[in-house]
């Protein structure tokens, strides 16, 4: 007990455009968000430490509010923390609020909702501000197809057909899912999706979306998404829709 | 007036993330949306077209809807002009429309109204995905003093003292301006200011900013800005706010 009452716990919140990086996790060979912050953090403490977040954003995915915790022997001074970690990060990484938290919090294991919005830009020119942050869609959409059809993802499912497998884990995993929240709102270069749930299939999210914009588009019916759902077969669905239109927004903890 | 008739003259709307640009006007040394625009033109037409611009907007300064105007010799086709130039553009520029217009059209001269927005991202943290689109101010605003500030500038006045020199022509403009509308708008990471007149001086929408920021965090008073005003000199004035933050939105025409 006294080796665990040493351990100070601090979680972060943190936002990254993901533009120029292979996602969070880190890789051995490109620049990833986990390794930015674990550079920063041994540049101000002198230490190496372990950067744990919530959810593995993929290249070119963006958070405005990833979660992540670490742990020091020390007591740290968050305020001051803050400051040094923002003026040794690049600036398309900002930590924006640190905090002490029990050593039983875990960014990704204590997790219990999960926000990701997915940005189209619609339209035949592409907005020049939204080309890293939407995808662009030139085929007209039909909103109303979009709206019904994205009420049919609402609930608990057997979500195989939208996951993509990841080696390492996917297998062990159990593929039901129950998405609590799937909204379209209208903005104004083109439409929002926002998606609601405890926990995500890997690249579900994106999954979900091309297969909503090919419904929209008319190349899928809204029936079809019952089958797809029923045949468990990632095969059945449509495209996987591009990392940069999606946005780790919000992750939910108890009592914090 | 033969020739004349045969003058086809075309209105673009043009928007450009303004970042990796040197501004609006050709430089011999540097990138430009001007040049861009012209350098694209030459690939489609093979010829020199000049590209006219209804306002010089500074390095990294922004523009969602600039208008331009050429003049060819032949009719050209709009529509496959329109999807040709945004083949050839850089994706931080697009033409988002071409129209004919008629041979008395004229960006600059024509213009009768301009809507510019300047963003500030307020906040301890500066946004990243703002960081190129925003002047990040970390003091404290009051936005209500930033409010009744903005409500002063409102009207004609003589604004030499928010003027910078421009070289080539300032000597000869009147420094007198209508401004119609500064409305302080606020959104999800700071506020937006909404500026509407005829013309502007050289970089008054900056000027009156950098000056609207130093009343809001108490660096000067409200009462100072009717005796800037009075001052007609620069020295008198704030800061200038930088070109980042600044949005070219719309220029409107009579009958168009």
């Amino acid at each position: 007990m006294n080796t665990q009452n040493q351990e100070n716990r601090y979680k972060m919140i943190v936002a990254y455009d993901g533009t120029n990086y292979a996602g969070w996790q880190i890789q051995s060979e490109a620049p990833t968000v986990q390794q930015e912050l674990q550079d920063a953090l041994f540049i101000i403490l002198k230490k190496k430490v372990d950067v744990i977040g919530a959810g593995r954003t993929d290249s070119q995915v963006h958070a405005m509010g990833q979660v992540a915790h670490f742990t020091v022997d020390e007591k740290l001074d968050h305020y001051n923390l803050l400051a040094c970690l923002n003026g040794v990060l690049p600036p398309d990484i900002r930590v924006f609020k640190i905090e002490e938290v029990s050593s039983d919090f875990h960014a990704r294991y204590s997790a219990i909702n999960k926000v990701y919005h997915y940005h189209l830009n619609l339209g035949f020119v592409k907005n020049p501000f939204t080309r890293l942050y939407s995808w662009h869609v030139r085929a007209k959409l039909d909103l109303s197809k979009l709206k019904e059809a994205a009420d049919i993802f609402v609930g608990t499912h057997d979500f195989t057909s939208f996951a993509n497998e990841l080696k390492t884990d996917l297998k062990e995993k159990k593929p039901v899912r129950t998405l609590k929240r799937l909204e379209v709102v209208v903005e104004e270069f083109g439409v929002r999706l926002e998606f609601e749930a405890k926990s995500f299939l890997y690249k579900m999210v994106r999954n979900i979306t091309g297969t909503l914009v090919e419904v929209a588009r008319g190349k899928k019916e809204i029936s079809d998404i019952e089958k797809i759902l029923a045949k468990k077969d990632r095969r059945a669905a449509g495209q996987t829709a591009p990392g940069w239109g999606l946005f780790l927004m919000r992750v939910d903890y108890p009592n914090i």
